[in-house]
C-alpha cells in the first residue's frame, strides 16, 4: 500500500496510524480514527482497510466530514464514529474504472493496495481532487447500533468501545461533560457494573481519581482517560484480564455514587 | 538502522516493509520482497537483513534486478525470488572498505546498520552510484529449491510460500495464468492435498469463487489471491490452525477438479 | 502522537525507534535510547513516554547532552544511560503553560500527545528554541543503580541492561574496551555466571569468539554485539528462553577465564 502511494507522489508523507486492530474488527476500526482523526490537520486524508466483506456488494466511499477531512474506506460501519462526531459533509463512491491502480483490475482480494490506497494517495497528492472520487450517494454511512452514553435516574450509562490493551484498562463513552452532572469529586466511590450483552461481568466499587498512583497497587479506579471519557483500570495491573472484560458495541457499564 | 539512513541524507524517504519475519526465514524475506517490490517504482532500493549467517563468509551484494531495482541484503537465498520474477542485471559485491559507516569497523555484528542501511542510504540519495558499491560479481545469486507450479494431467502443483498469516489463509505459488488452464468455472469444486515434504497434511474440497462471501462462515474455498495467486482458506476462520497448515520451501499444494 | 507533530509542521521527518517497549519498563526505555542515540545527528530531538507517574509530581524535563541532542521524557529514570554516555549540557522543565497543545488543558492522562511530542515537534522544527521550553533545572535527572562493569581480580562484572529479544540473546554493559584488558583470544573459553539479584541462574562455559558460526548449533558464546558490548548466546537458539535469565537493573553477569 506505502508502495503504491508513494509510486503516486513521492513527496507524500505517510504515517501509521495502527496495524493492530484485531482481524474482521469493524468497531475497533471505527474507534481509532474517532480517536485520533482530531489530532491531525483539516485536509488529512485517513485510509482504513478493515474489510471482512471485500469482493461483496459492499461499497468503497470517501466520506468528507463537516470538519473537513477525508476518509477512504468500505463502507460497512467503519465510518460510525466519524461521522457521529464530526457529523458527515458528503459521502462519494469511488469510481473504481478511473481510481484503480493500472494492471490491478483482475485482481478481486486487495482493494486496500489498488484502491483504497492508490484513490487515497490520489486525493492526499491533488491528483484529482474530491468530485473525482466518484459520484455522490446520499449523505449517510452504515451504522453500527451501540448503547449511546446517557445519565438516568442518578446512573450513567454507556458503551466500552474500546480498551487500552496494553495495560488492560477499560475505556467507555460516557464523556466528561455528562460525567460532571453526576457531580463525582475526587476521592468519591462509584459503584460499577459491567455487561456483556444481558451478563454481569463485573460488579465493584473504586474511587474517582486524577492519577493511578491515587491508589495502592493492583486496587481499581476510576479516571478520565486521554479522551476525556470515564474509564476504569487497576493501578500497575491488568482490570480486562483479572476480570475477563473486553470491549465491542456489545459491551456496557454503568456508575453511580455508591449509597 | 534509519538513524543511519537519515545522517546519510535527510531527505530521504523510508519507509517499513516488515518487520515480522520470524527470525532466521530467508524464505519468508524472500517473498516478501517477491510480493511487494512491483509496487514500488523503477530506482527504489530495498534492504533486507535476515542474516543467520553473519559474521560467515556469505557475500554483502546489491542485486540490481532488469526492472531497475536494487536489493541490498546478504547473498543467502534472500534473493531467490526477486532474482527469479524480475531478472538480474548484475549483482555487486559491497566494498565494505568504502560502503561502511565510519567508526563501526571493529563491530562484527550489525552489517544491517553499518554496512546495509548505509550503503542502501548511499545509493538511494546519490551520494554512491551503482558501479561505485564495489565489484561487479558473475550475474547469479544464492537460489533456494522449491517445487514450481505446474499443470500436469489435470492437476496443478505448486509451493505454499508464505500465509497471509493474521487470517490463516495458505497461498500457493500457483498463478492465475496457470490455474486458467485447469478451466475452472466459478462454483466448480476443486480437490486439494497438502503435504509437508512427503507427510500429506489436508486432504479436502472446496469451490472456486471470487469472493470470501460466498461460502458459510467456517467453509473453505479456493480464491485468487491480492497477487492473482491459487488459495485456499476458511471464510471467517483459520486454515492454518485448523489444519496445521504451514509455509516454506519444504510445503506443498495439489489441486484438480473434482471427479 | 504523530497527528500533532505533523500539525506543528508537515515537513518534520519522524520516525519510530520502538513501540515494543514492555509497560512501565523505564530501564528497557533508558537503554534503547542509550542503544540507537549515537547514530541520529547532532540536534535530533528524541521523544520518550514511559510513563508509569503520569498525574503524580514527576517532572516533565527536555535533557541537552554535551553532544547536542535533546530528550523529552518524563524524568523518572529514563535518562539514566544518556546522561551518563553523553554527559548532560542542561535540563529544562517543559513549562505547560506554553507547551501545551491547545485544548487539551483538561486532559490529565496523555503527556505524551499533548505535551511531550508537541513539544518535542516544536523544538525540531524552530518553532521554539532550547530556551523557549521552560526554567533551567539543576544538571542532574534522575538515576537508577545498576551493576557498573568492571574488573577485579581477573574477573568482569557488569549489568544486563536488555536482551536481543527475538533471538534470546543476552547483551551486558561490558565495553570491548574493558574486555580487552582480560586479554581472551579467540577460541578461549571463558567461565561465565548470570545472577538475578543473589540468585544464581546460570553458570557455563563458553569460547569467546567473533561469529554465531564459529560454534555449532544449540552451542554457548561469547561475542561483542553490535554496541561492542560482551554478550552471550546459543547459535541458532534462545538462551534467555532456555536458562530462564532476563534484563533490567537487578540482572548481573560475570565473566573470567576458566582454569
Amino acid at each position: 500500500m506505502k508502495g503504491v502511494a508513494f509510486g503516486v507522489d513521492k513527496q507524500l508523507k505517510i504515517y501509521d496510524i495502527t496495524h493492530e486492530i484485531p482481524a474482521y474488527n469493524i468497531w475497533e476500526a471505527s474507534y481509532r480514527l474517532y480517536q485520533t482523526a482530531e489530532y491531525w490537520p483539516k485536509g488529512t486524508v485517513f485510509v482504513s482497510v478493515v474489510d471482512p466483506g471485500v469482493g461483496t456488494d459492499r461499497k468503497s466511499v470517501v466520506l468528507k466530514t463537516k470538519t473537513g477531512q477525508y476518509f477512504v474506506s468500505p463502507d460497512n460501519g467503519t465510518l460510525t464514529l466519524v461521522a457521529q462526531k464530526f457529523g458527515i459533509d458528503s459521502v462519494r463512491q469511488i469510481d473504481e474504472k478511473v481510481n484503480r491502480l493500472k494492471g490491478s483490475e483482475k485482481s478481486y482480494t486487495f482493494h486496500g493496495r489498488d484502491v483504497y490506497a492508490y484513490t487515497g494517495a490520489r486525493l492526499a497528492a491533488g491528483v484529482i481532487d474530491y468530485t473525482q472520487v466518484g459520484p455522490l450517494l446520499e449523505s449517510k454511512v452504515v451504522m453500527i447500533p451501540y448503547q449511546a452514553p446517557e445519565l438516568k435516574n442518578g446512573e450513567l450509562s454507556g458503551n466500552i468501545p474500546i480498551l487500552d490493551i496494553q495495560y488492560g484498562n477499560v475505556w467507555s463513552n460516557i464523556d466528561s461533560g455528562l460525567f460532571t452532572q453526576l457531580n463525582v469529586k475526587d476521592g468519591d466511590t462509584l459503584c460499577i457494573k459491567i455487561k456483556h450483552g444481558e451478563d454481569l461481568k463485573y460488579s465493584g466499587k473504586a474511587p474517582y481519581v486524577a492519577s493511578f498512583g491515587d491508589v495502592p497497587d493492583g486496587k481499581p479506579l476510576v479516571y478520565l482517560n486521554s479522551l476525556l471519557n470515564v474509564s476504569v483500570a487497576l493501578n500497575m495491573a491488568n482490570f480486562s484480564a483479572k476480570y475477563d472484560v473486553h470491549s465491542g458495541p456489545d459491551w456496557s457499564i454503568s456508575l453511580k455514587k455508591c449509597k
